[in-house]
C-alpha cells in the first residue's frame, strides 16, 4: 500500500427535504452569497422556490447568476468573479450538478485573486485562498460535491483544464435524492457512467496489496449495477435513487483511491472527445473506457480477472485467464447497453476525423495513466478500438 | 435509507515514517502542548523519542502526562485537566491507542469547562469547546484516532460513559503500520476483534435498503479477516499490518452506519464484562457478539443469510434458513478461535456471578439496540448463552 493522505472535510446532509434547510446551514457562513445554477430545469422542478425561500427565511441576501452549461465554461467564470467583487459577495452556493459545482469554485477561486484564474487551471498555479462554496446537488454524477477539485472548459481553444486544491473542498453539500426524479434519461445514463468510471479510475491500477480499497471499489460498484436500472426503470424509487445518489459521492469523496496510484487516462481520453463533439462526459467514458480495457487488459490480467470474479460473479473455470478478462469486459459493455448506452463511437454519430488531434492534445503533458503508460499511438489506438 | 449527516474532519496521514513528521503537523495547531501517552512500551519501541525530537525539531514545547491505563480513567483525566490549566496548553499530542486517545479528548473537553468534565460522560452534558487534539496511532483497534467519541471509566463506581461530539474529531491522526510490529499478541487479537465488532455493529441492524453501507460493511470486513491471520503470522508484514491498520480507521470513522441506525448493544453488553472484569474490551467482544447473534438473528434472519453468502461465501443451498444463519454464527466464532480468542465466557475465566448485576447496569438507560431491542432479562440471557 502506498503512503497517502486521507481528508474530506465537506459535511454531507443526505436525505428526504433536505434541501429545504439551505438557509440555515448557509448562513453559518455568509449572509451574501451568489447564487450559482445552470438553466431551467430548478425553475421547473421548485428547486428553484425552495432553495430561495429558505434563504431569504434566514436572512442571506442573494445574488444570482444563472445560465451555466455543461463543461462549464471560462466566460461565465470571469463573469462570476466580476459580479462578486462587484457585491463583496464571500459565498457561493452551488444549486446544480457537476457544472454547475465546477463554476462555482473556480469563481470561489478567482474573486481573491489578482491574475487570471485561468492560471489555476492551464499553469498549474496554486490558490493561495479560495472562498468558501456549498452545494445543493440536483445530478449525481461528477462527485464535485465533496471533490477537492473543478474543471473548466476555455472555449476559444476547446482546452479543457482542471484545478485541485482542498481550499476547493465545498462546506456542505446537501444531497437530496427526491430532487433526481425530475432527471432526463440520458442524464441518468451518463451520470450512471461517470459514477462508474470514477471507481474503476481507482480500481484498474498497477498496484497491488489494496485490499480494503479493492473490497470498497468492488461493492460500490455493485451498488452503483444493481441500482441505476432500478432508477430507470421506476423514476420516483426513493431508495434506489438514495443508493445512486450516496455512491456518487463515496465513488469520488477520495477514499476509494487510497494506497493506490490511481488512473485516469480514460478521464482524459474522455476529455477530448466531450471537449469536440457533443457528448455527455458520462456518455463518452461509457465507449472510452471498454476500449482501453481492451488495449491494456494484458498488462495486469489478474486485475481483470478479480473484476471479473468478485463484481460479476464470472468464475475462471473452463477459461483462458485472457477469456475471463474479456468476459469481464463484455460484462461491463452489457451493463452500459442495459442503461441504453452506446460503447462504440459510431453508435454515438463520432466519426475518425479527430482522432490524430483528440490523441496528440490527450498526451500534451506526456504519458497519459500508470496501469500502461500511453503514448499519443496508444490514445489513437483505443481510438480505434472504439471505432 | 434513513436521512443522515456525514461528516468526519480528521486528516489521516498513513504510511511508513509518517510519524516521523509529527512535529509539523503539530506546529500549524499550536508551540505549547501536553504529550499524553501510557505505558513503557513507546519508550521501548524508540517511538517517544522519534516523537519528541520531531516536536523539539518544529519547536513544539510540551509538557508530558504518560500512565494511561486500558479503560481510561476518570483521576488521570483530572490530572491532565489540572496540568493543562497550569501550563496554559491547548493542544493535546495523544500517542497510542484508544485508550489514550480518549482520556486526551476528555482532557480537551474538560480545561475549557467551568464544571466537571464528568458531566459530558454520565449527564448528557454537551461541550460547547473542546481543546484541539491530534494523534499517533501505536494500536489499530478502538478507532478513536478520527472518531467523535470517548469513553472513560469512573473508577470508584466502575462506571464507564462515553460522551460524543464533533468538537472531538482530531484535528490529524498520524497512521504508521511498522508502529505495529512490536504490538503483544493479545492486543492484536483484541484489537481485531475489536475492529471487527465495530463493522457489524453498523451491519446487523433493521434497516433495509442499505445496499451501498451493506456493501461496504461487507468488504471491511473482509478485508480484515484476510489480514488479521497474517499480521499473526508474520509480525512484520508491512502490507497486512496496513490492512488492519487502515481497516481499523475505516470501520469507525462513522462511514459504514450511514443511512442505519446502527445497533451497539454488543459493545454496551461488553462494557459491563470489562468494566468488571480484567478483559480487554476487543477480547470480551469475540464473546458477546456471537452469543448476541444466537439469541436475536430470528428477529431479522435474511440479514445473517446475506452476511452468510456474501463475507464467508456460505450457500443457501440444501440449508434451511435457520442453518444458513446458525453456519455463518458459526465461521465467525470459527475466526475467532483462529486468532486465538475464546467466545465463551468460561474459557476466558469468567464466571456467572455477575450477570444479574451487569445485565441491569446494561440496561440502566432503558432497551438497549435496534436489532432486537433488549430488556434486563434478554441481557441476562445472552451472558447465559456466553457460559
Amino acid at each position: 500500500m502506498n503512503n497517502f493522505v486521507w481528508y474530506n472535510p465537506t459535511r454531507i446532509i443526505f436525505g428526504k427535504d433536505t434541501h429545504k434547510n439551505v438557509g440555515e446551514e448557509t448562513v453559518k457562513y455568509s449572509r451574501n452569497i451568489l447564487l450559482h445554477y445552470g438553466g431551467k430545469s430548478i425553475k421547473a422542478t421548485g428547486v428553484y422556490e425552495t432553495v430561495t425561500k429558505s434563504l431569504r427565511e434566514a436572512g442571506v441576501h442573494f445574488t444570482e447568476l444563472g445560465g451555466v452549461q455543461p463543461n462549464p465554461r471560462l466566460s461565465m467564470v470571469y463573469q462570476g468573479i466580476e459580479l462578486c467583487r462587484k457585491e463583496n459577495i464571500d459565498f457561493i452556493l452551488a444549486v446544480g450538478g457537476g457544472s454547475v459545482i465546477d463554476s462555482a469554485k473556480a469563481i470561489a477561486a478567482g474573486v481573491p485573486y489578482d491574475g487570471d484564474v485561468w492560471d489555476f487551471y492551464a499553469k498549474g498555479v496554486k490558490p493561495q485562498k479560495v472562498l468558501k462554496t456549498g452545494v445543493v446537488l440536483t445530478i449525481p454524477a461528477a462527485g464535485s460535491e465533496s471533490s477537492d477539485g473543478s474543471v473548466i472548459t476555455k472555449e476559444d481553444t476547446q482546452d479543457k483544464c482542471s484545478c485541485t486544491t482542498e481550499l476547493m473542498f465545498p462546506q456542505f453539500a446537501i444531497l437530496n435524492p427526491e430532487l433526481c426524479y425530475t432527471l432526463p434519461e440520458h442524464q441518468i445514463r451518463a451520470g450512471g457512467a461517470d459514477i462508474l468510471s470514477h471507481v474503476m479510475e481507482r480500481y484498474f491500477v498497477p498496484n497491488r496489496n489494496t485490499d480494503l480499497s479493492d473490497r470498497l471499489c468492488e461493492g460500490t460498484m455493485q451498488a452503483l449495477m444493481e441500482n441505476l436500472p432500478k432508477v430507470l426503470e421506476e423514476r420516483q424509487n426513493y431508495d434506489a435513487w438514495a443508493e445512486v445518489m450516496w455512491t456518487g459521492n463515496v465513488a469520488h469523496n477520495g477514499l476509494l483511491g487510497k494506497g493506490r496510484e490511481e488512473d485516469w487516462a480514460s478521464h482524459g481520453i474522455e476529455h477530448e472527445l466531450s471537449g469536440i463533439y457533443d457528448i455527455a462526459h458520462g456518455a463518452g467514458l461509457a465507449i472510452v473506457f471498454p476500449a482501453w480495457m481492451k488495449y491494456v487488459y494484458k498488462e495486469h490480467p489478474e486485475r481483470f480477472v478479480q473484476f471479473a470474479e468478485r463484481v460479476f460473479g464470472i468464475g475462471k473455470e473452463g477459461k483462458t485467464e485472457d477469456e475471463t478478462c474479456l468476459a469481464a469486459i463484455e460484462a461491463l459493455e452489457a451493463f452500459f447497453h442495459r442503461i441504453g448506452l452506446p460503447t462504440m463511437l459510431q453508435d454515438a454519430g463520432i466519426g475518425r476525423e479527430h482522432f490524430e488531434l483528440m490523441a496528440e492534445k490527450a498526451c500534451r503533458n506526456g504519458k497519459l495513466g500508470s496501469f500502461k503508460p500511453l503514448t499519443k499511438e496508444d490514445v489513437k489506438a483505443i481510438y480505434e478500438t472504439a471505432w
